[in-house]
């Protein structure tokens, strides 16, 4: 296990508005997400994750589709979900599309599987919350059996077993790299263990030191259960300006209107901001990011390093994908890539 | 109803060999699928249709994911499934891929529906072949109403109910192009006139004559029913060089080992061979070709150069898509684009 970091940027396909404050067609949205990813891909981003909702607000329903629109058009990023919504899929069709994407992409995919913090699946896919456990629990068993690239037998309650099951097309280098999306429940993160497979620890807000935990117990349960090590990823939004307080102050307008029907105080909301800012690896001045890319390149060995990056102590297989913030498409467009680029502001990049 | 004819080609992803006869990866199969796909965009070609097979001799089980890498990396050439087997997958999930290929291309998917000449699918995503007809009929039935891009209400068998549910992302302009393929039942032509859907017919060999009754079938019914006029097309094997000797002796050893478990007797297959040159009207040498492209352009309305497209009249509306031949892989790799380009006869084209 190297320490490498790799730094990546989520996004869900956020709709966005125009100059005039209407919102882009979804379709629109889509072809933006490809133009950024391929901005990314340029600018030495090491990953993009799509996620997966249902929804007027996200344009992204189907992140294969669209990471595969991106695969023919870029190099060497690496190409993911964040999250694919296991329990509302087929296995057997979600392991064939990513499967495609990695042929497209020459070996550039990568999957988070998770259980979804939306519901809006369910009904409309046809399954009932009830069964939200079972499904994701037998679906990630089937997913796990694929991933071996040999013929499947398999059984299970949701659905008629499988005998000597061929799947194609197969994956081209044998493995497909599979991540577990965790929210904060320590039986998936043991589940993660189980199956050994890497660790993505989806941290929404407030402070990411809650989570470390969560790590421990993982490096724990690989080591119980005998499995090799994995690397572990973490999934939060951000935000990025030239300055620390040029950040805080571009993102105060947005964050209060994000947050403002969960917390009508105003004084608290701005002690929820300060406590996010300071919690959020992802936000922040440059340099923050330089930290960042100087842990990638093996700065991480440097625990006075890993302090500086705003408190939160990097494991040393951390991955770090800052998501691109929701809800809001002021702050979803300021986000992209800045803090990435050498002065570039723009990132509505088009293709021409 | 214009009298345009379009000119495509389908693959299903067959798997091909390399000049020392080993058989590609499906990987790398999927990827010329794409390179194919960009330089029959580059030539003029109108269509490329992407079946969708779970078997070892075909790269592609999931079209649109294959759709959408040409998507990005094309400009022109319209997108479409060949076939997109409905019975076995989510109306929901198929109508959601193609709303994304159509958004990454800017409005240049198509989606061809059908139940599928292989049964494969069935076992492997957990269906009984005794649904065949109620799920075939059923999810048409819902992905006729998802097309409507309104908030869909509907209730049948196959699943729980939906109500109200809005599908997204939306198609950009309101319209996805749904054709309904079908290889010989009368009940599936009157089905698709019921929904007022394109036709396309699959003509795996013999002669395409036996299917005009089912031209005539379709417009009686569109009649009837007081729907819009439609278009038609026809899906064939196809194989061109230069002249129609040239093909008939290059086709011939490969024709012989693809039929060659059908029917034993020499001369009858001889035979055989004889009546889908006759027929097939994507078979021959350039010139035949050169009158599909003068149609295209006007002459399908002199009745006299349609006779002479192998003495299959062409319908007005008729769209011509010859598909590559299957299960022989020199006759795969031979038939690409030929006869479409000035002089080039390589088809192996790879992105740089």
């Amino acid at each position: 296990m190297s320490n490498t970091v790799e730094f990546g940027l989520d996004t869900f396909g956020d709709v966005t508005a125009d100059d005039d404050g209407a919102l882009l067609p979804q379709a629109e949205v889509i072809r933006n997400v490809v133009d950024e990813a391929v901005l990314a891909d340029q600018l030495g981003i090491d990953f993009i994750g799509v996620g997966e909702h249902h929804r007027n607000d996200f344009a992204v329903s189907t992140p294969e589709t669209v990471l595969a629109g991106i695969a023919t058009r870029t190099n060497r990023i690496k190409l993911g979900s964040a999250v694919t919504v296991l329990s509302s899929d087929d296995p057997i069709r979600v392991f064939q599309r990513f499967s495609t994407v990695d042929a497209l992409s020459n070996g550039r995919a990568e999957v988070i599987l998770g259980r979804g913090s939306f519901t809006e699946s369910f009904p409309l896919f046809g399954f009932q919350l009830s069964d939200y456990e079972t499904l994701f629990t037998e679906k990630l068993d089937l997913f796990a059996a694929l991933l071996k690239g040999e013929p499947v037998s398999w059984q299970g309650s949701i659905r008629p077993p499988l005998k000597d099951q061929s799947v194609y097309p197969p994956i081209e280098t044998g493995t497909l790299k599979t991540w577990i999306g965790v929210g904060g429940s320590p039986e998936s993160v043991v589940r993660a263990a189980r199956y050994n497979l890497p660790l993505m620890l989806a941290i929404i807000g407030g402070n990411p030191q809650r989570f470390r935990p969560y790590v421990d117990l993982y490096h724990q349960a690989l080591d119980q259960l005998g499995g090799a090590k994995q690397p572990i990823g973490v999934h939060s939004p951000g935000y990025v300006a030239d300055t620390d307080e040029q950040a805080r102050e571009e993102l105060w307008p947005h964050y209060k209107k994000m947050h403002g029907q969960e917390d009508a105080r105003p004084h608290r909301r701005r002690t929820r901001l300060a406590a996010d800012l300071t919690g959020l690896l992802q936000f922040g001045g440059r340099s923050r990011f330089a930290l960042c890319r100087l842990a990638r390149n093996g700065g991480a060995q440097d625990s006075g390093d890993r302090e500086g990056t705003g408190g939160f102590a990097l494991p040393d297989e951390i991955f770090v994908r800052p998501a691109a913030a929701r809800e809001d498409d002021a702050l979803h467009r300021t986000l992209r890539l800045e803090g990435h680029t050498d002065g570039a502001r723009s990132h509505r990049v088009r293709s021409p």
